[in-house]
């Protein structure tokens, strides 16, 4: 498919996208994914979680803020979402930086995430490699971490997705660098964490995970240009980026800039 | 009273809504509170939501993402209010699609809940009806559903209201629809869940249920129409309700359109 | 130092500032931190909680929604702070108004919180004093908490900062108000609770606690009253401060109105 076919798709099937996320995103990321077409839902709950993760169309794991009783959700969402065949999401937030969250994000990379999002200290951090990342900023470059990121994607079947100046995205034999001004998502909180949920979306509806994840780059990085050029600050970028991304065009995915990715 | 004057009320003696309520939407429901006169408190601590119940104006428990130790501390407010005599709102979110919280909703309505509300597929769920809903989207009309709110407002002594392209409310013997544009509300998450937290609102103000609810469903549909005429996207659409909700006089609930609702 | 080169610091080292804080508020907090400068961070799990806050620049425990979870990574994270000697700050939301919190807000007082913000019936409250307050509304006026503001910085070590028309800072020796138009503040949710969150990265940046409060509530207070001429409802009035918090120029708190506060 092309990326506006995939793009056209999502907007047409509207994926069902459960999201177990950190509670500092949780309002931005329902509202993303509204945005862009597809229907959020959330539950942290043991007992919910599993069968749930079997009726939805993409699961979003994102491991910014924990709690005991989440971790034990996302376990039974990850089960339920391998034994139904539906793709999920890992984000690794400030994975490196936070012991629990790190022991979790390496035992869960054993079921084999269809696709990890994260910036390059937390990949990195993921592969096993060190970083120098303090939570979620990160401070090594997008192509100091391809390098993990190929090795993950080989090593668990999954796309890797690196978001920096530009986003690289990897899998076992492809990789391509998305170009896009971004910028303005580095000032409001939920621009990566967001990211991973559209992902997620775009995965039920592409056959080629790779694919996927270039086309809900391209949405989000072109809707977060034209939001930057009509806003003044932090504030009014959010409020643009949540209009752009509703009035997109699925046809403006053409005019991606993408660039093949070398290894560092 | 007329709906102006349960409005004035409202806004004069800003009743304290202790709200509790999904991660996702918990700053927009207190925003809204806040933007339309009231004062929003939230605590999910068993041990202090009993206490809190009592001498809150009202209790909103809305079951978006509940955890364990958060469907304790509503068994408690419930509990609470009613030795109380203070209201209480049951928000039934995707109750049908979930299993936990369908449990818990149809424990809970033994209670006596002052007021139901919830989209068409959680009321036709939350009476055993079966429902083509799949968490937090209505999938089913609202005429569907007023024979189900007709049998849990006759069952349980509760206003029920359902919320759709025009909202229903419902009493053992009234029936009214609200008329209002209020299609932005579906491209923002928490458009449903807030309104809840106005209807516990207006339910401290007024000795009617049915006429409380009747103005919360009024003031947020006409804010809701007024902010759709000024934006240009789910993100300022959302900036530009919570202007509306604030700016708005109670006199402009004469203009509301009311119609009979008929049974399905 | 000057509050501008203060604040000027600030931006220079983008202090990390971790914040255990409510539901209501994590996106609100983590907007207001990015726009003014600093990164934020949060995580509520015993385990990380307690490393997190010895590697963070300040440490942010906000009493709005703890849950038992919450409440043993707050223990864990103000030990932490001490031993490494992080600074933090204590926000006893509606202290007095609720018992769990009451209870923990007074045991970890021994703990000497380097800051504690709040409005004046929660510093009432915590002094011990009777207040009116009912839950997050101050009903009593900041003068009349001077004096317990100031017994709890000369027992505890720490400085008070009492939100209100005028803000007050009081260490053991010194008092000022600080004057703003924040009005707007009070119309949207998580105004107090962000401040507390700028006061905590303002303390990492400067050696003198009660310096950093008034460089903390002067950005904050520029901020709003910038905000305030510009919008026209608490939905613009949110989007406006954040993008006037991230214009702000530090050179602007040489205008800031201090006047020295009397006790009452």
């Amino acid at each position: 498919m092309t990326l506006t076919s995939v793009a056209q798709k999502y907007r047409q099937q509207s994926p069902l996208v459960f999201c177990l996320t950190n509670t500092v995103v949780t309002n931005f990321t329902a509202n993303v994914l509204l945005a862009s077409g597809a229907a959020p839902a959330m539950t942290n709950l043991p007992g919910e979680a599993g069968p749930f993760a079997s009726v939805a169309s993409a699961v979003l794991v994102n491991l910014g803020t924990p709690s005991t009783e989440q971790l034990r959700a996302m376990d039974e969402a990850i089960h339920g979402a391998n034994e139904a065949g539906t793709p999920w999401v890992l984000d690794p937030v400030a994975v490196g930086a936070l012991p629990v969250r790190t022991d979790f994000a390496r035992k869960i990379l054993a079921q084999r995430p269809t696709l990890i999002r994260g910036n390059a200290s937390e990949i990195l951090a993921l592969s096993g490699r060190s970083s120098t990342g303090r939570g979620v900023d990160a401070k090594d470059t997008v192509q100091a971490a391809i390098e993990a990121g190929r090795e993950l994607a080989t090593d668990y079947g999954s796309v890797v997705a690196i978001s920096g100046a530009a986003d690289a995205i990897i899998d076992a034999t492809r990789s391509v660098l998305v170009h896009s001004n971004g910028i303005g998502l580095t000032g409001i909180t939920g621009g990566g964490c967001s990211l991973g949920a559209i992902c997620a979306g775009m995965l039920a509806v592409s056959e080629d995970p790779f694919e996927a994840a270039i086309a809900a780059h391209g949405m989000y990085g072109l809707a977060a240009e034209k939001a930057l050029a009509i806003s003044r600050g932090p504030g009014s970028f959010a409020m643009a980026f949540l209009d752009e991304l509703s009035a997109m065009d699925p046809e403006e995915l053409q005019n991606l800039r993408l660039e093949e990715a070398n290894n560092a």
